[in-house]
This record gives structure tokens, sequence and C-alpha cells, in this order.
């Protein structure tokens, strides 16, 4: 067999997302697809639509203290020298924090500054003022009020919020339903014993985990050998059944590389290289209108393609506003060496004290599951940097 | 009925925690109980004791790139001006990443750098030193070498590590068993129509996710009415099913208030009130040996104890080594007051631009849904400040 000098592109990260991302805009695919769940299933899900309170909350004059609801007016000339007396009933009743206040009653006075006499009779020192310690019908939420916008990923606490003001269903983004292929021969369930050669599966844990975080449904597909014709009938049933066709392995340009000639069958490849370490050997592509991803092969090249491609992706297609950094400012505890012209991720372990965060480098290399399994974050050293000094301040991105 | 002047305590935040988990280490709640648990269901879990390699990783000798596997001694000669023919299976054999290296070989030489004329032969025009491109037996992992130190998190690189090394089951620590009563009889669900008085029942959602996410197993007991005998049956029972209980709403000094009450038939309150903004009526106890928590029934005041009292006890439960703080450094964009002597937690929403990160305060109070709903993450302002300005640098936790 005579092999050929060949060479991956070297395609900057912000320009093969650009590109793949501007292919998939035109061919549709971040269009909303929506679906109306209920509210109580709704956890981590994005609302496709603004949603507005259907009731009041409270829907109710409400005491905001325990103590007793009194009209204000009677309370105007109490004073220590001359405490007021007030009759229950009458001039007062109990309430308990959350009780509804009766029409005539427009103030609460808190039970610390009640003195009870009997049973009938309390004593106040100081007058109130109207509307005090009572919550107003909709203080927290009045009706029609809008309670999220469209494009909120949905917390418990927004769970909360759409439910007391009425919301028991909600129209949310659907998920994007994205497959992972595991092609090579090579590779067998880690819980086999390995033969010389063989090599554990293990990306589709990170894959599963981590598009279920980002808001994708991930399924997994089973090792698929490197014989074309079962990988061309896989390829072709996952792209007619999901949204996002990944493929592991097979990336590199070597003997088993079917991924890039697959993708040209069924549609376009638009990068093949990315110019970052640790796992350049990416493959970007659009095949029956859905994208592909070609995901290399090493767990740590593959864990970045998830980061940085997978992850960019699920988001964009959510649609979120805005999303809040999780980056940690530290001082980098050891020199640090990159190759120009490429965007270095480098994992990092967080050692924090009061005073500062220290950053350590591990060891680097696609290959290492080590450097990703004791991994607080990252460091992105960008393409025109190659060197970092010890004790410089940088910015590590925390793994989430 | 007679009302007394009654008051809760202002125990400061850290003395309040402090007091009670020396009281529950005493009772021996911290101590490590373990279970062994499938390595592929361990997402989330804690080791409770430090794990080894079962098998090297690589377990072989493989080539780290595509390209041709040779004996570097053979190598030594070439130049460009004199290129170096090599054999196939004499000389060479072609390898993929991964691939094994046969006992006779020592390098592997990339394709890019290798030029094939026939079938048989190639050219390469650069020696190359022994063990460059070949990965060595053990290099990510060698066998009986540390993967996870005992009380680490396993997220889903773990897992990768795990299985690869051959470690397919992993001892961790139980999941603490909280249990969650909300008692009050104007307590509904929320999918009910209100009455006037009735308040929707959310305090549960807030702390079945949060107890979850945090490590524990979350239950949610049925809406307990104020009716003592049923209340103290079922505080009963729960205090022998489960590891932890929450008492939701009762806690402040009214008329519905039996939790402080139950607790003293069962064990010993420790504190009743502490001195924090919102939600300070939180109750800490221990009765047959087990936490008992009293969280305040106001939607952000049981936010606040979750995030203040049950995460931290939670945390201490998993014993994790180091916790990487989840922070983001902003400028307050409004003006800030604070009662002195009590902490305040202040819901804050975010809005950052490359520049800078501007930290805007949602609306006070207990009682506000919205104000958590909205939220990005929170502002502690210290017992001793009273005023924050406007333009000061301040520190958000965000919510995770």
């Amino acid at each position: 067999m005579v092999r050929e000098r060949l060479k991956l592109q070297t395609t900057p990260l912000d320009e093969a997302r650009h590109i793949f991302f501007e292919a998939l805009d035109q061919a549709g695919f971040f269009a909303v697809r929506e679906e109306e769940i209920a509210t109580r299933e709704s956890l981590g899900r994005v609302t496709s639509r603004a949603v507005f309170a259907q009731r009041s909350v409270p829907h109710f004059r409400a005491a905001a203290m325990d103590g007793i609801a009194v009209r204000s007016v009677s309370t105007r000339e109490a004073s220590p020298s001359s405490p007021k007396r007030l009759k229950k009933d009458r001039d007062f009743s109990w309430v308990d924090t959350g009780d509804p206040i009766a029409e005539e009653f427009d103030a609460v006075i808190m039970i610390e500054q009640v003195c009870a006499l009997d049973e009938e009779t309390v004593e106040i020192q100081t007058p109130t003022a109207a509307g005090k310690h009572i919550r107003a019908i909709g203080e927290d939420f009045a009706r029609g009020e809008s309670v999220l916008s469209a494009s909120s990923k949905i917390g418990s606490e927004a769970i909360c919020a759409l439910l007391s003001t009425g919301n028991l269903r909600v129209w949310v983004k659907k998920r994007l339903r994205c497959v992972f292929l595991p092609t090579g021969s090579e590779l067998v369930a880690p819980e086999n014993v390995l033969k010389s050669g063989e090599l554990p599966e293990t990306n589709s844990i990170l894959f599963e985990n981590y598009v279920s975080q980002w808001g994708g449904s991930a399924h997994i597909h089973a090792i698929v050998q490197d014989k074309s014709t079962e990988l061309r009938a896989a390829f072709s049933r996952a792209l007619d059944e999901f949204d996002l066709v990944c493929m592991g392995s097979g990336t590199s340009k070597g003997r088993d590389d079917r991924t890039a000639s697959l993708v040209r069958e069924f549609g376009n490849v638009l990068i093949h290289g990315i110019a970052y370490h640790p796992g350049h050997p990416v493959l970007l592509g659009v095949a029956r209108n859905k994208p592909v991803i070609g995901i290399p092969g090493y767990p740590v090249a593959a864990w970045v393609c998830l980061m940085q491609i997978v992850k960019p992706l699920l988001r964009r297609y959510e649609g979120l506003h805005r999303e809040i950094p999780r980056i940690v400012q530290g001082v980098l505890a050891e020199e640090l060496r990159s190759i120009k012209g490429f965007r270095e991720f480098v994992r990092v372990r967080l050692d924090s004290t009061a005073q500062e965060t220290r950053v350590y480098p591990l060891p680097g290399g696609a290959s290492r599951t080590s450097s990703i399994a004791r991994a607080d974050g990252w460091l992105e050293v960008p393409e025109e940097v190659d060197i970092i000094h010890a004790g410089e301040s940088v910015s590590v991105n925390l793994i989430c």
C-alpha cells in the first residue's frame, strides 16, 4: 500500500467555528424547535417563549411578620409613657407570617413590640404606619408580569417562580438529539480484559456526561468496526435519526480514517484540522443539513473537542442571552511553553489559599486521561504566545 | 391565648455553624459510611478510599503517531542530501496511532516525514531517536499507581480513568439521606387553585434540586398539617428513616411554631435564630444523634438556609479535600445598604462585558421568589458593613 505525504489543515479555532456555525445557520440548524412540557420536569431546559404570571404572588394581602393586624389610625397616639391598649377582634387580630389580613386592618405590628396583658388585651408603645409589615397583592409577581424571558435557562428557583405564578406547563426548546459513534477495530468496552493493541473505549462517557449537562440528549452507539459497509450504514442511520452526529476516532489521516470520505459521500467536509493542541485532527462537516463532528480518539483530544466545538454548538442552539464565565484568576506556579501558531489548552490543578490561587500545569499530551481526571480547569495559551513565566497572572476556565 | 414578648437568638453565622457541626461531630455524624458501587454509576460521588491502577495504561507499547515503526539505529545516517531507504517488514512496518509496536522496533516516524516510493519501500530524510513517538507502557497510569485519592469527587473524566485502569467498581461515601417535611396548614401544592391564605409549597423543589446536586439523596415528605400529633409522628418517623431531617416553615416564634418544642422533645435545640438576613429564624438541633434543621418558610429565607447551612453540612460530610470557589469579581452598579450586626445575602444579577462585570442588586426581602429566580449569584455583606458604594469592587458567589 503506497502512502502519501498527507497534511491536515491548521485552521485557527475561531475561524473553524465561524465557518462551521455559518454553514449550519444556512442549513436552518439553529432555528428554534419547541415543545411544551410540565414545569416540574423543566430543570435545565431553556424557555422558547417569554412566560407571564397567570396569577399574582401573593394573591391576597398577607402578614409579613408574626404579630397583630391593626388599623394604623388606632395606634397613632401610642408612646412608651402612654401605651395604647387594644382589644382583640375589635382593634386587632393575631396573625402569623403569611396569614391573610382582614379588610378592616391596614398594618401589622411585630409580636416583639406587642405586650399581651390578658387573653383579650394587648398594649403597644409605638404607632405604626398604614401598609407596614403587609405584603401587597402581587408584591413578588403581579398577574400578567413577565416571570422569565425567552431563552432563559430554567433553574430550580425559576421552577418555583413558574409554579407559584400558575404556570404548570412551559414552552421550551427541544433538546438536540446527539449521537456518538465510537469507531475503530481496536476499541473495546473498558470492562473487558484487554489484549495487546486493544484500547478501552471511554470517550463515550465524556460525551454522555457533557452533552447532557449542556442541554442535549446524548445517545451512544455501539462500537463500530472499521469495515466501511458497517460504518457507512451506521452513519447513514445516525444522520436520519439524530440532530448531531459525532464520530469518535478515525479523524487522523492514517489507515483507518474513513470519516472524511464518509462525510464527503453524504455532504461536505468544511474543516479537517484545527490549529490547536492537543487534538488538532478535528473534522467538521455538514451532511444532509446536519452537523457532523469527527472527534479525535485520544481522551484529552476528545475532551478538548467537546469543550471547544460541541459545547459552543449546543450553547448556540440554546441561544442563551448570556452565560456567566466560570473563570478563576490565579498565579502560574511553573513556566509554561507552547507552540506558536497553535492555541494550546493546558490542563491545570489549582491550589487556593486565602491569599492567592496557584495554578499547576498537568502533564501535556493528548493521550493522558490522568491530566483530565486530575484537572480543576484549563488555561488557554493564545496562538501568538510561546511562553508564560512562573508568577504571571493567568485566567483559568473551570471545568463545568 | 396570651402572647409573650419573644425574641429569637442572633447568633453569628460562623459561630452557629461551628456549634452545630461540633455537636454533630461528637454524635459521630461525620464518620465515613461507605459502599462499593459500579464505577459507571459513580458520577458525582466521593471516593471513600484511594483507588490504584489495576492495570497499566497503555498496557502495551503503542504508536503515538500514524507513520512507520523502525529501529532507530537504522535511521542514523538519513539526511536530506542522502535519504535512507527502508524496506517493509525488514526495516519498518506501517502503524497507526494506538497500534502495538513489534518488539524489534523502538521508534515511530510520523507519516508526514515518510516518502513512499513503492508498496515495499519508503524514504526518510532525518534520523530518529529511540523511544520517539512511542507511548511507553504505563505512560498514563502505571499499574499500582494512585488514580484517585480518598475524598475525591468523581467526574466523568475520573470515571474514564477508573475504567481504563481496570477499576470497574469503586468505594464511595454513602449518600446522606435527607428529608424535607413541609409543615403548615396554609401550604398547598402549587398546582392547586389557591384560596385566600393558602400558599403554594415550592421550597421542596429547591431542596430536592440542591441536596441532590450537593451529593445527598433528597426525599420530600407530603405537606404536614399544623396538628401536633400528625407532625410529631412524621418527625419521629423521619428521625428513624433519614440521616438529616429538615422541617420546612414553622421556625419563627409565631402560633404555628412547633419545630422547637418538637426538637426539644427528641433532643436539643442548639441554635434558634442566626444573625443574617434574609431568613434569620433558622433552627439547628440534634435529635437522636441526627441533625435537624428548621428551614424558614419564605422562599428566599429557605434558599439562604440551603446555601449557608445545608450545603456546608453536606460538604463537610463528603470531606472533600478542597473546593474551588465559584466567585466572580465585579463592580457594584448601585449603592447597597445593610443592617449592622447582621450578615446580609444580597441576590444580584450580573452584566458582563469584555471590560468588566457590573453587579446589580435585586429587590431584597425574604419573600420574593423573583429575586432568586432572576439571580446569577449573591453578595455577602459582612456584619460590620452597613454600606457599599456604587463603583466598589465586590466578590459575587455564583449559584451552583
